[in-house]
């Protein structure tokens, strides 16, 4: 078999063995194996999260990741959003008649890879096969459960800071340089990864975390402006302090791209309270993967604005993404 | 705004716009208004059932229903096979650019109607927009959570009775009538409705039901075929007793469909104890909705084959679903 056929999501015979000999096979857990139309779980908590997403990213195969990587860590990182552990995932594709069943295997490969490093077991699962051009080789879908490890408070207020956990712009960059072809120029790729280990580097800090948010489509300008709306706050973020690597602003010069609106997949926002979100980037400093950690910036009374500051004072407001940036980038 | 364009997808703020003042106002509920990128749900119980399901039904609009009851009523129906009561729904939907905003209204207010009538709410979403012909319209994902009611034991052994709960092969005829422009011939429409309320239709009989499965795509014959594989027993059924409406199998003689392939929407397949399966029949059809349930054969012994037996006593194996039937009936 080379490739994926409407006889694959029909539900009979080759359904039942594309399910046994790649799905059952590469994601073996007990939960799984029941075959069963809904999979039964005992929690150790009846306080969960849950959450869905749908990927469309173009192209399947990117600088950094692919849509098997991306669809386990953007289901994780929004369950870490709630400070839950992630644990269940639900796995859902739609695939085109014709799809080659090589690229399948690697993305359900990588699929595995991520799952065990994020600690969480794919449960439940479906898959569909649509006609030649019905629908743009894969999507898939994966909606995830997990425990939550404490409460956060859910209120912000002035004087609380901005910390960034990473780098950021990185997988919108490399979607971009991708798409345009110019994946030659600098060491651009994406950031993709899950940080359920989040949950366990900020556990002594928890107290004085008053939110975490992930700022995927539309970059930080949409993430921080969603923050100040829901919560009627501003938002002062301190331009020169945003952690962004030199290749991501010169290739975003290039393409005529402005990075606050780019995607990151493996950065989280935090909102912690003023006096300790220091000690709070020092313990992130302290590992590798989030040593570029920073405070970026506070909360004002302001109204709903975020305001960026430059070196000089000067100030200007940062808007929610209005038009069409760079579609499909998850 | 007439027709969905990229821009509500790129997660600004005409996504946010669309969010607010379409989903958020049909679905409005605690939950989903908090906002957040995972629901925080408080559960009675730690045991759950979870499931998911894509939905590329096309038409999207055919007699009896359409993709926004199917998308409910299937990821509704999933957890019910686990005796779940349904609670907590994830919506994701995948729109194609062009999409018509009316047929999306009318898609979102068939959901809530269908939530209403299942007693589920919708927690959490996710929005994506495709360029023009790289989807098909719009595909749906539900995945859903079930508080588990009662925990079925999953053994299965000769002389228990196979109970079906409805007409079979509505759904997948009503598709294939508006596929093949044949909507006139007979009264046809999807049988497509949650099964919520059979948890307490059965309540009193739990303990001498052992399975239950919906039969959706493949029909009966894939269902039975699961179960005779899946327990390693025989299932033997008595085919004058397969309720089937005669416009049904006048349709599929017309245009050479075997109904026993083709897809129910709402209709339950029961594993029973066998000296409680009359009583069972008889409880069930108490209720209109459930007035054609009848025991349609037994486990046998057996090696995980399906045996058809016809009122002469002729008897003819009804294999598993092999080749392509009618693509994209959920």
């Amino acid at each position: 078999m080379d490739t994926i056929s409407l006889v694959h999501g029909e539900g009979g015979k080759h359904t039942q063995q594309l399910i046994k000999e790649l799905f059952y096979k590469e994601f073996s857990n007990d939960n799984l194996l029941k075959d069963k139309d809904a999979a039964v779980l005992s929690l150790e908590t009846q306080s969960i999260a849950f959450t869905t997403d749908s990927f469309v990213v173009n192209p399947l195969f990117f600088p950094g990741g692919d849509i098997g990587r991306l669809c386990i860590s953007g289901t994780v990182n929004d369950l870490v959003t709630s400070f839950s552990i992630p644990k269940y995932i639900s796995l859902s594709l739609i695939i085109e008649e014709g799809f080659s069943f090589k690229a399948l295997k690697e993305i359900v490969a990588s699929i595995k890879k991520t799952s065990e490093e994020a600690g969480v077991t794919i449960v439940t699962g479906d898959t569909k096969v649509v006609e030649k051009d019905k629908v743009d080789g894969v999507f898939i879908n994966t909606s995830g459960i997990g425990i939550i490890a404490h409460s956060l408070k859910d209120i912000i207020k002035s004087g609380d800071k901005i910390i960034i956990t990473s780098n950021i712009a990185e997988h919108g960059t490399a979607i971009a340089s991708s798409r345009y072809g110019l994946e030659v120029i600098g060491d651009i790729k994406s950031d993709v990864a899950p940080l359920n280990d989040l949950i366990s580097v900020l556990w002594d800090y928890r107290e004085y975390i008053r939110l975490l948010k992930d700022p995927t489509r539309g970059g930080v300008a949409q993430c921080f402006n969603e923050i100040a709306s829901k919560y009627s706050v501003g938002l002062n973020i301190l331009e020169y302090k945003i952690p962004i690597r030199k290749e991501v602003k010169a290739l975003n010069g290039i393409i005529g791209l402005d990075p606050y609106y780019l995607a990151s997949e493996g950065v989280m926002v935090l909102i912690a309270d003023g006096p300790m979100a220091i000690d709070i980037v020092q313990q992130l400093n302290k590992d590798e993967k989030y040593k570029n950690a920073a405070i970026i910036g506070e909360v004002t009374e302001g109204h709903k604005k975020v305001v960026l500051e430059n070196s000089h004072g000067g100030k200007h407001v940062l808007r929610e993404l209005e038009g069409v940036m760079l579609p499909r980038i998850c």
